[in-house]
């Protein structure tokens, strides 16, 4: 077997290209500059499914390209005599430079208050929810983000007709100092992604269980019959994609099934954006200040944590670890990892863009074979 | 078939009886007030693993019978600079009196800050969260709880030993207005209890699903041989069992696999008490006010769940109907439903506090037959 080589690209070159497509299609300077570090990001932490392609993909189909996302759109914030939470309108803005600003503002609040919480309505996908708690938990904070997914592809428990969307929840932990890496627990609430579904049709192979469902309402494992797909963990992972519904519709969001597909919502009168809800809390703020044997916070998350991978469990993986090690490998390779085919769409995205395609020509980036 | 048939107390009964054993074993007044109505609610809700019975079986076990729990003791409020964020020392004290307590505080803070949040460090069994959350619920608000539960007896995904609690999440949403009912999302991070698993035993049955590790950490299906649970829904399941533990460390709290383990611990100078969570919102706070259709708040979340459970999926289930359900058959049998031997235990209870029990003769109290 060959060991898998990557193509090994600046933060800068990327960024500088991602930044000019944004740009291109009419993105403010800042905005694009959010979306393309939020990129580089997902990139350096091995997010391939959320790479600069996806990212921009997902503007051609539901953003700037159909009236999802405005580009240069500003954010209001709604008045409130709520000081600790606030409420955005984020009139379609680009979600990841909304998403960054959102964090900023959690952090800013829990400094104050001990927690700080910003909801927001008329928003457009932030693509990689586990970016933005990473951030903060990086920088000492408790995070959390849940957002309404642009299409409902996700069928409730029991029932037959995809009315959810794929609903992801992110939890970052300041874990820094105790493991050398923030915990990152970032997954959708399907049993898998509609994205993985495609693969799998690709590769001609059945999915690991029936976590599809056919057009009669039935559970299926072949991609091909797939119309809908399940919630993960049964009633428990149902719950969790529904209270993303639920938040959303407090904070603004219309019905489920025009989420997303505004020729199918024209003339009802039904919104078609997703909500965000953020939160960020200081660990000082929940500390009791007695932990056993003199430890300090961070001490006793390393102590608790290291009880539970011990006793057999040291070959367990926590939440963040693979987000970890990618890193790490980025940083030894002194930037972010393509393959071959990533190299190429990034290039097919210069071309069309009229940019200078000329730094990502294969024969002249360097190869990191791990 | 017969129709099953349920015994008919009053809630008065039965939080007299309750209260009293409380006090029987020390417990103060209010305590003892606050235990029994939680254990009414339990019942009146349909919760029959977290009644009365099961809630003074457990403080024998891990609480005032052992020292996990001191009646009468006093909680203190940490001193702190952060307005909507509380720190508190429950000094062992009962549970269910700290965590209506601690809903209460979080209301208040949420009415003033939009959010508020209590953590609580040593603590002790607050046994069934989804009440508080459903109590807060009912009353207009958004609240979660998670907590640390007493034993260690989950492995971490991939692991062979047991090193997490069942580690609940309970969230409830005001949607009373919407549905006639609150949302209550409320589970344990386990794929199955360790009681059904006693259960299972006891009917010499499978379990449904290789929800088991056995001694060798491998997975099984047969009751006898399980020794510790898999957490629900592979690695998301798991991410979500060891937030609590995150939490509960970030509190206070110390090794898992010590918790609720006084003879292990001893000499370790490591505590075994759990940790609470609680955060109440307003949802005023997070409301953007731009509702499709000229709908209000309530107006939209009662439009969103019309969605999701039309298409054909008008028989699925929300989180919280059974309890509801359960709720309105309590309704209309006028009282609290116990089987016989719910009847008996509690028989059995009044003697043991030397209490008269003749109110609770079978042959007196009414019968419901649905």
């Amino acid at each position: 077997m060959s060991t898998p080589a990557y193509f090994v690209v600046s933060r800068e070159q990327h960024e500088s290209l991602v930044a000019a497509a944004y740009e291109h299609r009419g993105y403010l300077a800042d905005e694009a500059a959010a979306a393309a570090r939020m990129c580089s990001e997902a990139s350096w932490h091995g997010i391939r499914t959320h790479n600069a392609l996806k990212a921009l993909h997902l503007d051609e189909l539901f953003g700037s390209g159909s009236g999802g996302c405005v580009p240069g759109a500003q954010v209001e914030v709604r008045e409130t005599r709520f000081s600790a939470v606030q409420s955005w309108n984020a009139n379609r803005k680009l979600g990841q430079a909304v998403a960054c600003e959102a964090v900023e503002t959690c952090i800013r609040l829990a400094d104050q208050y001990g927690s700080g919480t910003v909801a927001i309505d008329n928003a457009f996908h932030y693509l990689w929810g586990g970016g933005y708690v990473m951030d903060a938990a990086k920088r000492g904070y408790i995070a959390y983000t849940n957002c309404t997914s642009t299409l409902a592809e996700v069928v409730p428990f029991g029932g037959k007709f995809p009315t959810l969307g794929t609903n992801p929840h992110s939890w970052g932990f300041p874990t820094v100092d105790a493991l050398g890496y923030p915990v990152v627990i970032d997954w959708a609430t399907s049993e898998i992604a509609m994205g993985k579904v495609e693969q799998y049709k690709r590769e001609n192979r059945k999915l690991e269980s029936p976590f599809g469902i056919d057009k009669d309402g039935n559970p299926t494992d072949d991609p091909f019959a797939v119309v809908a797909i399940l919630p993960f963990g049964r009633h428990k992972g149902y719950g969790l994609g529904l209270l993303n519904e639920l938040y959303g519709a407090a904070i603004g969001g219309s019905l489920p099934t025009l989420r997303g597909r505004a020729a199918k919502a024209e003339g009802t009168g039904e919104k078609t954006t997703c909500a965000f809800y953020f939160q960020v809390v200081h660990p000082e703020a929940i500390s009791g200040g007695d932990f056993s044997n003199g430890r300090d916070q961070a001490g006793n998350i390393a102590a608790v944590l290291k009880d539970i991978f011990s006793h057999g469990n040291e070959g367990c993986m926590l939440p963040g670890t693979i987000e970890a090690n990618s890193a790490k490998m980025s940083e030894k390779a002194g930037g972010l990892l393509f393959t071959e085919a990533e190299v190429k769409g990034f290039i097919h995205l210069a071309e069309e863009c009229s940019l200078d395609a000329s730094a990502w020509d294969p024969t002249q980036l360097p190869v990191f074979a791990g």
